[in-house]
């Protein structure tokens, strides 16, 4: 049986505060335990049925983390899933290094984008599209709440971050920045160019702010062909990088 | 006050099976209630607040519906959202009619879509790309379910759908059939054509079946940059549309 102590960190880690406070986060489930245990990240403790740990030995001894042994409905009722039959980590948070804009790369930017599902979908499609780096808007959701990691499919563990002043970092980029509104340049008609740049999405309910919309050099929509006032922030930025990558 | 037996009755349609029994599902929240109040869809009951009666009364006298005045936390308490301070619509199901397939135009197949929040953002999509008619096996999340109504941010009553036997409707089509599979034709050197066509995406774990894969004339396949194993099945139906519409 986990102690109470263990059980008492697990709980309080469902929430930002006590994240930030130990500096620690949840990973959750079979599959992204795995991606976690294979990344650089590091793992603090890792609470496990008998059979994942039996079938990931190999993952789990470079870690040198320390083990429990847990059962499934323990893992069920100190986690975030709905149910949980393998294991939960509890993992080390990343410096929040500001990152470098190196040249012919793009980065994605993120203006206040509130929804961890939403946050969770789009480090899994920048994953899929080649993306390495996203800046966040200290307004948008925490990357460590489970839900974002959990929507992410094990992508958060190939994914740079770096929460901030956007204001502040765009100010300093030398390459375009590209933003969705929805008055822009028609994005199929559009060339993305190979130097790279940043892109801009916003907020789910009213777009990309007034302080980083004046840092956008590239106004840029997804063309509608029916009724729909929207697309959600998600979708839009599978869109947009979908588009960005065909052309080069 | 709502009395009892309108309480009962809004409660029960949470369920499949007895919005079934009764042929009648819910729409809730201002937005979605004002879209189905302007739609062909019949309303028969409107639980709604004063405000929300006096600033839509244009909408409302043409449904000729019975209407009760509720507070926000009757509407709260009865609905399935958080919160809700404006209406909820109690509406008649469409009959589930078989649908033709008009030359020259797409139509979006779901074989076994489980995720109502899938279902809800894939309607969302189709409305944006100007898709009127999905085809469902009989397997896919329930458009009437609550949450695919409110994913769809008001987008069902512009979408037809039909739920039932996808290889025998498969098999009258005389268009090309396009899947979405992980092996198939880059989309992005693909070109649909202008003849119309269905396209079939499948289920969220294990892609599209073996009976209906066996219909496909198209394998088609979003190229991948980076490392993430899949896309959700509602950014890809995104990523498809937005190909085959810039293609036209």
């Amino acid at each position: 049986m986990l102690s109470k102590a263990i059980a008492q960190l697990v709980r309080s880690l469902h929430q930002k505060k006590y994240r930030q406070q130990e500096n620690l986060f949840l990973v959750e489930g079979a599959k992204s335990v795995q991606e976690v245990l294979s990344s650089a990240f590091r793992v603090e403790l890792l609470l496990a049925t008998d059979a994942f740990i039996t079938d990931n030995t190999a993952l789990i001894s470079p870690q040198r983390c320390r083990v429990e042994i847990a059962t499934p409905d323990e893992l069920t009722r100190l986690g975030t899933l709905e149910s949980n039959n393998a294991a939960i980590a509890v993992v080390q948070m990343r410096p929040n290094t500001p990152p470098t804009l190196p040249p012919n790369q793009w980065t994605l930017v993120l203006d206040d984008v509130r929804d961890p599902g939403n946050l969770g979908t789009i480090l899994r499609i920048a994953d899929w599209y080649g993306i390495d780096t996203i800046l966040c808007s200290a307004t948008t959701a925490d990357v460590y709440n489970p839900k974002v990691i959990s929507a992410s499919k094990g992508s958060f563990t190939r994914i740079q971050w770096w929460y901030g002043d956007l204001e502040a970092i765009l100010k300093t980029a030398r390459q375009p920045i590209f933003g969705a509104f929805l008055d822009g340049e028609d994005v199929h008609q559009l060339t993305f160019g190979t130097a790279g740049g940043l892109i801009v999405l916003g907020n789910e309910a009213n777009g990309i702010g007034p302080s980083v919309e004046k840092l956008i050099t590239h106004r840029v929509t997804i063309p509608r062909y029916g009724l729909a006032e929207s697309l959600n922030v998600s979708i839009a930025t599978a869109v947009l990088l979908d588009n960005l990558r065909r052309g080069q």
